[in-house]
C-alpha cells in the first residue's frame, strides 16, 4: 500500500449506473489529494465517462471486470461463483491489502456476504454489523446492526456497541457517544430474553458510555448517539424509518397539490420546508459501513448519485485516517473468539 | 348478563381525567340504545360530571372504587394488591360475566396483567396479543402483538394471525384479510429463527389468507390487513410509528413558522393538510384490543379524549355483536394448550 489512502469504487449495481460513480469519484479525488481510487467495472464504459473530466490520472486506476452481480441472485453463491465481478474483484483488493476501503451501491446481500467471505473479520470481532446513520431532529444516531446478523448472542451486541461507539467518536467526531439499546421500555427489567441478557454487559462495560434502553418512539428525537439492536430489529427500524418518512411526505405533497389555494401555499412554504428537510437528506452523510472487517466496506444506497459517492469517499478517508479498524482490534484483543 | 351489551369504562388513569370518560360515555350511550355502561372510579367525581348531562339513567351504573393504579407501579403487583382499584373492579365484572367488554386509558402494563390474571384467557388461546390499528396511506392495518408477549413460539404467532384475521373480518369488515409476517425481506428463506419457523405454519394454515412476509418499509403503504410480529418487534414498530410521525410533523410545523412567507403559505395549505392527515387520526379508530381473553379488554391511548371513548364503545359493540370471542374459541378448540 502506498502512503495514499486507497479506495475502491464498485461502479456496477447502483440504480443510476456508472456515470454517477465516475462523477463522484472525480470530485472526491479533487477534494482529497491524499486519495487514490480504483474503479472496478466495465473498463470501456468507465473510461468513456472519465474522458469527460480533467483529473489527476496517476490517482485513478480502472480495473476491467467481466461479470456483474444482480440483486436477484443468491448473495453467497454469487460471491463464490462470480470471481470476476466488480464486487468480488474490488473486495479482493482489500483482502490483498492493496486498498483500504471499498464503496458499492450494489446488492446489500452480496456486499455483506463478500465482506465476510472475501475480506474477512478483523481479529477479535465475533460478527460484523451493518451500521446506518439515522436522521433525527437533532444529530444523527448510528443504528447497528441493520440486518447483517439476525440471531445473535449478548456478547455480540456488546461488541456492536463498542464498535459503534468507536465509529461515532472517530468518524463523526461525537465526544463520549451516548450508547443505548433498542427496547420496549426504559426500565432495566424490560425487554426480550436477548435484551435482558445484554443490558448488564452494556451497563458494566468500561469502554462505552451506556445510557440505558431507548424506546422506539424516542429514536427520531436523537436521544442516543449509538443505538444497538440485533439485525432483525435494526432492519425493521431502518426500513420503517424509510417507508414511513416516504409515505408521510408523499401524502403531504398530495395534500399540497389538492387545491389551487394549497398549491399557492405550497410554493410559499417550499423554501422553509426544504431547509428543514435538509437534515434528513442522506446524501451528505456517507453510506452504511459494515464494521469489524479487516478493511472498511461501505454500502451506499442503490439510488445514490454523485453526492453520496463523494460523501462516502470522505467517510472512508476519515475512517482510515483515524485508524478505526486498528482501534476496534485493540478494543477486542482480549475478547474470546 | 342482560340482553344489553354491557361495557365497563375505567375512569381513572387517562391523562385527561374523569371528565372525558364521562363525556364519551354519555355520547356512546346515546349512539347505542343496546348498551349499558358501568363506570368504575371515584363515585362522587363521576356523578359530578354526569350531572351535567341528560341521559338514560337506567343504563349507566357508577361503581365506587377506593384505589388507583398509577403507571409507575409494578403492573402485576399492583393488580394483585389493589383489589379495589377501578381497573381490577372493572375487570372483575368481566370475569364474573356481568360485563362483555372493558375500556381503559390507564397503565398498559396493568391492563395486560389484569387481562391475564383477572379475566383470563379464552379456551384454547395460548397467549393474548395486544393489537393496534396502524394508519397507512390506504386502509389501516392491524398489528399484533404490540408488546404483551415478547418471547414466543411459532404456534403462538400462528394464533395471533388467526385472531387478527377474525378481528379484521368481524370488527373492521375486511373481507378475507391479507395476513403478513413482519420480516427483513420478502423471500421465504429470510428472517430470524422465529420467523423462519413461523412462516410455514402461516403458509399452510387453512384459516387465514397468508400473503407472505412484509418488509417494514411497506407497512405504511397498507400492503397487509393483518401484520404478525412478536411483542418486541411489534412494540418497536408501533412506537417508532408514533415517534417518527410526531417528529416529522413537528419539524414541518417549525418550518412553517420559520418565515413570514412560510407562515402565510402554511395558512393556505392548512385545510388540505388537515383533510389528508385526518386518516392518520387515531380518535375514530377505537382502541387497542387485547385479544384472546374470555371477554374484550380495550386499551385506549393515555391522552384519549371523549372521541376515543366513543369509538372504543362502538368497537366493543361490534366485537360483541359479532361474537369474536366465540369465533376465536371455535377456531382454537382443537389446539393444544
Amino acid at each position: 500500500m502506498s502512503d495514499l489512502i486507497t479506495i475502491v469504487i464498485d461502479t456496477i449495481g447502483g440504480d443510476n449506473g456508472v456515470e454517477v460513480c465516475v462523477k463522484g469519484a472525480v470530485q472526491g479525488l479533487s477534494d482529497h489529494p491524499n486519495v487514490k481510487l480504483f474503479l472496478t467495472g466495465h473498463k470501456s464504459e468507465i473510461e468513456g465517462f472519465l474522458s469527460e473530466y480533467e483529473y489527476d490520472k496517476s490517482r485513478i486506476e480502472v480495473i476491467d471486470c467481466s461479470e456483474e452481480i444482480s440483486p436477484n441472485e443468491h448473495p453467497v453463491q454469487a460471491v463464490r461463483e462470480k470471481k470476476d465481478s466488480s464486487l468480488v474483484v474490488g473486495l479482493k483488493l482489500l483482502k490483498d491489502e492493496k486498498a483500504d476501503a471499498f464503496i458499492s451501491a450494489g446488492s446489500t446481500g452480496a456486499i455483506l456476504a463478500g465482506g465476510q467471505f472475501v475480506v474477512g473479520r478483523a481479529k477479535g470481532v465475533k460478527r460484523t454489523p451493518l451500521a446506518h446513520l439515522l436522521p433525527t431532529n437533532s444529530t444523527p444516531s448510528l443504528l447497528l446492526d441493520c440486518g447483517a446478523n439476525v440471531d445473535v448472542k449478548p456478547e455480540v451486541l456488546l461488541q456492536f456497541a463498542e464498535m459503534g461507539s468507536i465509529y461515532m467518536q472517530s468518524v463523526c467526531g461525537v465526544d463520549n457517544p451516548r450508547v443505548a439499546i433498542a427496547n420496549i421500555g426504559t426500565e432495566e427489567e424490560k425487554g426480550n430474553a436477548l435484551v435482558k441478557k445484554t443490558y448488564p454487559l452494556l451497563r458494566d462495560s468500561k469502554i462505552i458510555n451506556f445510557t440505558g434502553s431507548i424506546e422506539a418512539r424516542a429514536i427520531p428525537f436523537g436521544k442516543a448517539d449509538v443505538i444497538v439492536a440485533d439485525g432483525f430489529v435494526g432492519n425493521i427500524i431502518i426500513k420503517l424509518y424509510e417507508g414511513l418518512s416516504k409515505m408521510l411526505l408523499r401524502e403531504l405533497k398530495g395534500a399540497f397539490l389538492s387545491t389551487v389555494r394549497s398549491k399557492i401555499g405550497a410554493i410559499m412554504v417550499k423554501k422553509s420546508m426544504k431547509n428543514t428537510l435538509q437534515k434528513f437528506d442522506a446524501s451528505d452523510k456517507g453510506g452504511a459501513p459494515l464494521l469489524g472487517l479487516k478493511a472498511l466496506v461501505v454500502k451506499i444506497h442503490g439510488n445514490s448519485k454523485d453526492g453520496e459517492v463523494i460523501s462516502a469517499i470522505t467517510q472512508c478517508v476519515t475512517f482510515v485516517e483515524n485508524d478505526v479498524t486498528g482501534k476496534i482490534i485493540k478494543g477486542f484483543e482480549n475478547s474470546e473468539e
